[in-house]
């Protein structure tokens, strides 16, 4: 059986599969899933993924996993994308934490109430305390990248890969990286990867 | 060098690692880190941990890992409370990953800000949106429950240790478990591991 994603374009949780898709040259199939009308989701995701969210993965085998960083995690294994060595997979693990905790929910959740949400622009109180969040943890990636040029192991894993997802499209959730230059840095080293795809491809 | 807990008696992320270290019969020290006055994180966490949080576990080499599910990745390595196979370990972070996404930020922060926060009680409407999203994830817990004792492979491994500690306690977010008996079952066989420590041991 075919790998089949459960996929929205403009999603970055998405986009986090598809990038690293293309990376390992995997075919694969595609099905859209509304991501401003949820009342179907119970229905296409029960017994698929817990939480009711894209992205899913129809596995080779017919079985349904869930969560962004979990797939890039079963994707990657074996591949040159996985950390190598029980700290360094560790270290991979937290900073894929610290994205789903810190980062996504800051920065894909602004970006989504200022474009995408049906009542998008009408959020302004709860938009400018995710982006006071979002700002917490490029400020952290900041110091992390003065340092390193990637996130882990000084080579490119599927840490980048989650962290880039919303990254680069931080503008359009209100926050400019001026004060960031080794995050923008960072991003244009991800872009530049032989065999890189872009959000909207 | 010994393991060294920054630790906090009642937070249930900390209480994930004491947990495991418990059944792993692992000795350690701890540091005790304030979880209302956060005046101090930068000074004690810079370079040891990006997000500024606790827990971190200062390692036998000296270095520091955060992210309390990295953390009970790292020690759970070559144990059984690790799953084995390609799939199974994908699996257990599918609900890690949930956990500290769906699950951790409504009812831990429900429970802080009900009980431990300097302002507690003085925040009904964001409590009464965590509860109704603390309330989502039981019931998505209660739908894998009801057909599985544990959460994955039959048996007892770090995503039930993930998904134990806030969800023990989730009373003091307000949320009653009557609605969900086989979360409640699942508690008890938790609790009823050889090893177990409870919260406040």
């Amino acid at each position: 059986m075919s790998l089949l994603l459960y996929d929205n374009p403009v999603s970055g949780n998405a986009y986090k599969v598809r990038l690293l898709l293309a990376h390992l040259q995997l075919p694969y199939e595609r099905v859209e899933v509304s991501v401003t009308d949820r009342t179907n989701r119970q229905e296409l995701f029960a017994g698929k993924n817990p939480s009711l969210r894209i992205p899913v993965l129809r596995l080779e085998d017919g079985t349904h996993l869930g969560e962004s960083n979990a797939i890039l995690w079963y994707l990657a294994e074996g591949t040159r994308f996985l950390a190598e060595g029980r700290l360094e997979r560790a270290r991979l693990l937290q900073w894929m934490f610290f994205e789903q905790y810190d980062h996504e929910p800051n920065i894909a959740v602004a970006r989504y109430l200022l474009h995408y949400a049906p009542d998008a622009g009408q959020h302004a109180e709860i938009v400018a305390a995710r982006q006071q969040g979002g700002r917490r943890a490029l400020a952290a990636m900041e110091r992390h990248l003065k340092q390193h040029c990637y996130f882990v192991d000084e080579r490119f894993t599927i840490a980048d890969i989650a962290l880039y997802a919303y990254t680069h499209v931080a503008d359009e959730a209100g926050i400019g990286l001026g004060d960031y230059p080794s995050v923008g840095n960072w991003l244009r080293r991800v872009a530049a990867e032989p065999g890189h795809a872009a959000l909207l491809g």
